[in-house]
């Protein structure tokens, strides 16, 4: 692998080693771990973890938690395993393809099972310039497979949360509702006004509510990027700097 | 059939017979023709169309249309004709069930098929007190057929439309997407803040637009009732009152 960096997150109460090129760890983890309405002590497992921003994220917010990540490409898991060891949390990362889970792993269920999957699909006519970042980007596996995995790891009213490209909803609803319930959809945008590009999904095992559809929440201020500092919206800035969740439905 | 009343629908551009029991068009149908993307001289098919409210509001905007509309329910159909006749307009009703149209219609596709189906699963635990409201608000053919039937009868590039409880989305996403392209999800929240109770949901025959969730188009304002009278937003006004349109995205 590459050079490193260490990038801070929710204001460096997360710190996470990861390659300087490549797929490189943005907002969008840290939404998805502050969405979980996880509880203190609750077990957790994500698919698709890379270097562990999300894991980590949930497991400084809520205290207590068990997690386990799951990450095909050894490279990621590794620096996941190392940033794991350096925060001295119980977070554990297994090299695994999401499709052949270890024995070990196909033994468990989790509180709640969430996933940050590639937001692409992956374009054979493009060359993969840096592998690891194709990967991340633009995965093998289909998102049906993630979700049918999500579920059967789940435990009995369990949640199953995804963070996705708005583009991928009705992909997304079409794996999820056959196997989980109460499905909520909570739509992110970029500004008022703005259509949502980024979506939030969960449904619950053996969920029985009526499906719901959240109002969009707004990530930034203001109707355009004026300046070239910061203009997250008050709750955002808070999950982002201070660890707040984000509960769906704001 | 009991007796009849003589509803004004756009401030009394669309006049239409109903029954003074069982079931009666409010806002949904009038909502549902006015975000059809028709324009003048395109033909239509509504299916279901109840005493043809939805139609005739279409009909009332945009001009030159031909329209066709398929009813199960007989005495439903002789409105939808005799409100039809009274309007002057080319409407024309046919009594069927969906899911076995005469020949005429299935050798004929439409520039847009439109639909406000039933809005309940039939609950066969619940006596109808009157068949015909019963059929209307909870009906025996599934969402899916309907959906089916509209992509079949559909033209290429042609839209699907339909308006439905937000419950049923993810059963109308199902159906749409295998079927058509180019979705895109209008959500009609009741109040500024509180969640989507009602949806409009396209799709194009051939489509090949990536899915779209606009935000939530606000129906009242304020925070809740406060008087008697009606508190529709403006934008909502102007489609019950002046017959104006509501494009997808506001």
């Amino acid at each position: 692998m590459q050079s490193l960096t260490h990038t801070d997150f929710l204001n460096g109460r997360v710190r996470a080693w990861q390659p300087a090129q490549g797929y490189r760890a943005g907002v969008d983890p840290v939404l998805l771990a502050a969405s979980l309405p996880a509880q203190a002590g609750q077990s957790a497992l994500e698919l698709g973890c890379g270097v562990g921003v999300a894991s980590l994220c949930l497991m400084a917010r809520v205290p207590g938690m068990t997690v386990t990540g799951v990450e095909l490409q050894a490279d990621y898991a590794a620096l996941a395993q190392r940033n794991a060891a350096e925060a001295g949390v119980d977070f554990t990362v297994e090299i695994a393809d999401l499709s052949a889970l270890p024995a070990d792993l196909r033994q468990r269920q989790f509180d709640h099972v969430f996933a940050n999957p590639p937001y692409f699909q992956r374009d054979r006519s493009t060359a993969a310039t840096d592998p690891g970042r194709d990967i991340a980007f633009a995965g093998d596996t289909p998102l049906a497979k993630w979700v049918e995995v999500a579920a059967k790891r789940c435990a009995p009213k369990g949640y199953v949360t995804f963070i996705q490209r708005i583009e991928r909803l009705p992909e997304l609803i079409m794996a999820m509702q056959p196997l989980l319930g109460s499905l909520e959809v909570q739509p992110l945008t970029p500004r008022a006004g703005r259509e949502a590009q980024l979506v939030l999904i969960r449904g619950r095992k053996n969920g029985r509510a009526d499906f719901r559809l959240h109002n969009g929440i707004v990530m930034h201020e203001g109707p355009e990027h004026l300046h070239d500092g910061e203009d997250y919206a008050p709750k955002v800035r808070a999950v982002l700097r201070d660890g707040a969740a984000l509960p769906f439905g704001g």
